[in-house]
């Protein structure tokens, strides 16, 4: 089994696991209960959000737990549309974000237009998937309240320049708060917000080694948003419910093992092993396109497009094969559509049909990507053979 | 240690933490991803997804999963104002729920109330916490669109006729949604939707050995309701993000437990154990009062109040013994205001301000609840003799 989806999901640490044993076990309080047992938790609790906060470079109190990335996105944009109608409720909002966004935040902005309660400008990118600094500044409006980019885009890995995009925004106007989403970049770029430069950052546990289920939401001190649930007190009234505490724990030892000098070392490893893939798959197979930026990118993230074959079939004959890989998000499976994020590059149509992405892990080995540049030629080759696909959009 | 506090917490059943184990180990596949290793999690998802519909007697399409019973709570009452807002935008809706629902339907009661998206009434109860149907029939209008219900209240277990409050709603108007909260009522009173005649029912992991984190919404087909977040189409795009499968696979396992025989065994226990320690309690403390009603009470319920001392100072000094339980619920603590619960059994504040509670396990043993009706009545009597407290409304 060769798992090369660690943008999909990444396996849970060992070591993060073990952190988490005790509170599937006697530790089983609830962090509100007033009794040792809820104090068991509370502090379990906090002690992850210092982890948190410290690899972020934050206060505590700028942490909140949510049930994922998603959620963290949604009450990241929501929040800030509510806060703003609370306060002016007769002007309409402007959001800026980009055409590659993942669905949490591009479904959330087409809501808020549809609901007549924000009007979006949605960015384009270049053909590496890179905004265009002028074209955010031109969109900058003084109705605009927010400004929410992908750091690293979940499909093709590249990488936006957010301290740059911060000072055009700042100095258009000071009060335009910067949110990111940096699901994918956790662990692989600076996660400072400071030196970013942003008021709200969104991580996400299940990709850094993490259990599933938990994600974060970093806000400035002093920037305030409204709740999109309503309930009991917990995370400063932002996100009600009985925390999740085991996954919160886990959360707060996955994000810190990202510090650690082998987890470093590693991503290094991963980078160098991608660099070698990218250029035997060129090599292998011809008619392919990489996806993405060269260097701005991840360094666990490889996309291409292999002409003539629909990128589905790929990922059957590879599974077959023991290899397990993905057309793009997997938030966005389930539509036999090609990848928007692929499109917003300006390929033809059969190019994103086409999209193969690997996301390799801390563990990925050249052991393993040397069977999948076995394999994958092979089956590029019986596929062409076999069933020549003129892809057209019908 | 005695942990008297299942209501704001159980622990994990160790045969619910063993089927989860795989999942937050070797199996770790993302569900949305077309491979081996995203259809093993999908198949583990959609299993749980049968164990849950099978306790609940309805269709696997039915359940959506949720990241508690807050948000399940959130999802059915703003989903539903959110659907009938985009279809006939211009009415005010009009909800029904009861003075003593939880805080995940009050406040959102409340929110809605204020940002003027419905009218609510808010139902009285009688002074053993039950509603009366009368005033039901009364409430019902033409603009009423959903009633919600707690099914048995998190704090004085007080049990509501969901079935008689079903045929009440149903012969004024067919189409008005029944929502009940049945959080609390898991593991302890029928949880056929059919019987019950509910349109929506909220169930929640941690209440029933199984996971925090997780929750369930039974949505009855055909009953459209709107998302609150947005993002991947996971949970019929009613619920997206990447689910907390291991959690998901936990909850599955805890529901299905709770149908064993010596599951019932053990709850027909906790009932007589209940009725042992209330009738104890009278006799050995003097000036004391059962909130909620004797019979019409879940078996795993205990809540009094013991008159001229604060709740709050009784559950440290049983603390300090050994003792854990609460003042009333975890997700409404953090405020020094007595229970809105017991104030609106219309007690005086005094008495509303010394409740505690007790809520029993299925491992809970008679050696326990000896050892809380010891140390208890000193408890009682030094904390009268050294501060005799006269509590006054401030």
């Amino acid at each position: 089994m060769i798992y090369l989806d660690n943008s999909a999901t990444t396996y849970i640490d060992p070591r993060v696991l073990k952190t988490m044993m005790p509170y599937l076990k006697e530790k089983y309080g609830n962090p509100s209960s007033f009794h040792n047992k809820g104090k068991e938790a509370r502090d379990a609790v906090e002690m992850a959000r210092k982890q948190v906060a410290g690899v972020l470079n934050c206060a505590v109190n700028e942490i909140i737990f949510t049930g994922g990335g998603t959620e963290a996105n949604n009450l990241a944009i929501q929040g800030i549309i509510k806060q703003v109608q609370s306060s002016k409720s007769k002007v309409k909002s402007h959001i800026i974000t980009t055409k590659i966004e993942h669905p949490s935040v591009l479904e959330v902005c087409k809501y808020l237009e549809k609901e007549k309660l924000a009007e979006i400008t949605y960015l384009n990118v270049d053909k590496y998937g890179i905004i265009d600094l002028k074209e955010l500044v031109k969109s900058l409006r003084s109705e605009t309240v927010l400004v929410s980019i992908i750091y690293a885009n979940n499909e093709i890995g590249v990488i936006q320049d957010i301290k740059k995009i911060s000072r055009v925004v700042k100095k258009y106007n000071n009060n335009i708060l910067l949110h990111i989403d940096a699901c994918q970049a956790s662990g692989y770029l600076m996660m400072d917000v400071k030196k970013l430069g942003v008021d709200m950052m969104t991580i996400n546990s299940s990709k850094v080694y993490g259990p599933k289920g938990i994600g974060a939401l970093f806000i400035k001190r002093g920037v305030k948003i409204k709740p999109i649930m309503f309930g009991g007190h917990q995370e400063d009234s932002l996100r009600p419910g009985t925390e999740n505490v085991a996954g919160i724990v886990g959360f707060g030892s996955a994000i810190e093992l990202l510090c650690e000098a082998d987890y470093k070392n590693e991503i290094l490893k991963v980078g160098e092993l991608r660099d070698y893939f990218i250029g035997e798959l060129f090599k292998r197979i011809p008619k392919i396109r990489l996806n993405g930026h060269m260097v701005k990118r991840l360094s666990s993230n490889v996309n291409v497009s292999i002409l003539d074959i629909e990128g589905e079939a790929l990922i059957l004959r590879l599974n077959e094969k023991g290899v397990y890989c993905s057309t793009g998000s997997a938030c966005a499976s389930g539509s036999l559509e090609p990848s928007y994020v692929i499109m917003a590059l300006g390929v033809p149509y059969e190019v994103a049909h086409g999209s193969l992405r690997f996301t390799f892990g801390k563990k990925t080995t050249k052991k393993e990507i040397d069977y999948v540049l076995k394999v994958l030629p092979k089956i590029v080759a019986d596929l062409r053979a076999i069933s020549p696909v003129k892809i057209k959009k019908s």
